[in-house]
């Protein structure tokens, strides 16, 4: 199985389609090709929240803004997964996240038809390679990679009642995705928080409040979610990426 | 075969592809995961006149607004198929449709990680799980569901020459699909029909007029659509779904 | 294998899917249904670019603004692929491109359930059965099509120092790909390019400029590609598809 990620839109992804049939018969899965644009960190949030529900595969990643430069060519051994894409923090927190003790390989011939398509012209062809031999170190032309790209998100400060995290991602329903761990907010389900002075419902799902209301929740990633039920929560909470978020939330029963 | 329906966007519902595939090697057909957001009757539209020209197959569709509410979970046998999802009445005019005796299940032990993505944590591994045993009876936590809430769309009032119907669904290429049956515009193909006091060519097929210019005919749902060659049907007949539609035909010869 | 393009965005492929999969095992790979709606053009660009890339396979795509009207029903035999779609045009570039030789057959009993979506009742089934019987010539339905419609792209004229192309298309990142070959740029790569009278850095990559800045490539079709890193090419160019382009390049060393 390989699975396919990029911020290719269309068609470009079926061109990495074909490349990969023509060398391989796995199952190809899509992940997402309409991660934003360039953005390496919003892609790296949500290949570190999906990969994981999946069997042991090929990752196919390509979000790679500085395609056709000296950047590196990665494979990465996860565990029973492997994922392939340029070295620019795209896939550690997905593979930190399948395995603490992943292993890096870089590409020592990098002999691309295109200057801006590596997607076709490198990381398809080796990840159908991947999938037919997946022990990295059995390629000649793949070498340890001793120092890859990091990337890494930030860790909400947690203070007593006080919360003071960061907006990792807006979801594509305008869940505005923060860093502070759900578990602060689970022992005040049912009551109220303050986000930025503006009091909120705590609830356990969106239909917990009228449509159009806003809510705070656990999302699906384990992180406190600012949503407005039927509507978007980016928009009412005035949230983008990486904006701070403070909440706070009231003194807690002994 | 699994079939994949919801208003995720992207990239939600890749992680449902990865739980169905840890669990099953069953194929893996998207039906659309971009049905507008929370929007159950249309999505139930598209499931009846999309999914009977599949061949057997479970057929997991989440639209569900109310996901973590008490709402209950359904499998539906209808014939060979079997549908999975929220029992909200998205499955049931399709059921409907691909058997009239269809029964349903619901599950008794709903056991979430989250409560936010139910599509995730319980929608797919269901699927999967009827994939590779495709009786509901046999299985210990499927109990059978008395009274599961319905759906249902109006029926055109056709007199005489009048047809007053509703737009049921507008389609993405902007043509307003109506609930008035093809048979009572097919007589007068070639001539004219008076759509709320417009005057408009009833045609065999799109271009039979010219571009950027209105049309009716009998769209691929054997229903009467309002459309413009080239444009939206939409935006000239100044329609959405819901809104009443009037029709006047030509007195038929007898 | 059996890919799938068209202009339909959703859910109206899944259709097409459910045809084929009750008439077939193929392997379904979708190269995009995001085309623009009833750009014959620019899908054939396309198709020509990224089809090629396949091993060998039946490709389906349906580009057809004429639906229902007499347009012809087209197979083409390609080399070991065939492509099936609507006789406008949409099948020549990327037949030429994928044999020269390429022979055209034509169905001659449409006889489809609606005027409206032969993609579902039409072509999706005569894939299918091309696919379960590749040759042409052994169905009796199909007979040789001696005059399809056809569609070329313009060449570019090369003259000394100065090229004048056209804009074949926009792609989805804002990238105008003109029609002047990657040839007569690579010389003067890390230099600087006139186009229509504004000074622009001819690079190998994207990220050889700033962010923002526009600059002058070759692209993965292997033609002149006008481009901003991280922008809009289209925008900051003021360009549009079919729209005329002039380049000048410094004198070259002999």
């Amino acid at each position: 199985m390989i699975t396919l990620s990029s911020d290719f839109g269309s068609p470009y992804p079926a061109s990495m389609r074909g490349v990969i049939l023509g060398q391989s018969d796995a199952r190809l899965v899509d992940i997402s090709h309409d991660f934003p644009r360039g953005d390496v960190r919003t892609a790296a949030f949500w290949l570190r929240e999906v990969l994981p529900y999946f069997p042991p595969a090929v990752h196919l990643a390509v979000i790679d803004p500085t395609v056709g430069s000296g950047r590196d060519v990665l494979v990465v051994r996860a565990g029973e997964h492997r994922l392939v894409g340029p070295d620019n923090g795209l896939l550690v927190p997905v593979a930190r996240r399948l395995d603490d003790r992943f292993t890096c390989f870089r590409l020592t011939d990098v002999d691309a038809a295109s200057n801006t398509f590596h997607g076709r012209d490198v990381f398809a062809p080796l990840a159908a390679t991947i999938h037919e031999q997946p022990d990295p170190g059995s390629h000649p032309t793949l070498q340890p990679a001793v120092d890859p790209v990091g990337l890494s998100f930030p860790d909400a400060e947690l203070d007593g009642q006080t919360a003071r995290g960061t907006v990792l991602v807006i979801d594509g329903f305008g869940n505005a995705i923060t860093n502070v761990p759900g578990e602060w907010l689970t022992p005040i389900t049912g009551g109220t928080v303050c986000v930025d002075d503006r009091t909120v419902h705590a609830v356990s799902h969106y239909a917990a409040v009228e449509a159009g209301r806003p809510l705070v929740t656990v999302g699906s990633t384990s992180y406190v979610e600012l949503a407005v039920n039927g509507g978007r929560g980016d928009e009412w909470f005035g949230l983008s990426t990486d904006d701070a978020v403070t909440m706070r939330r009231p003194e807690l029963d002994q």
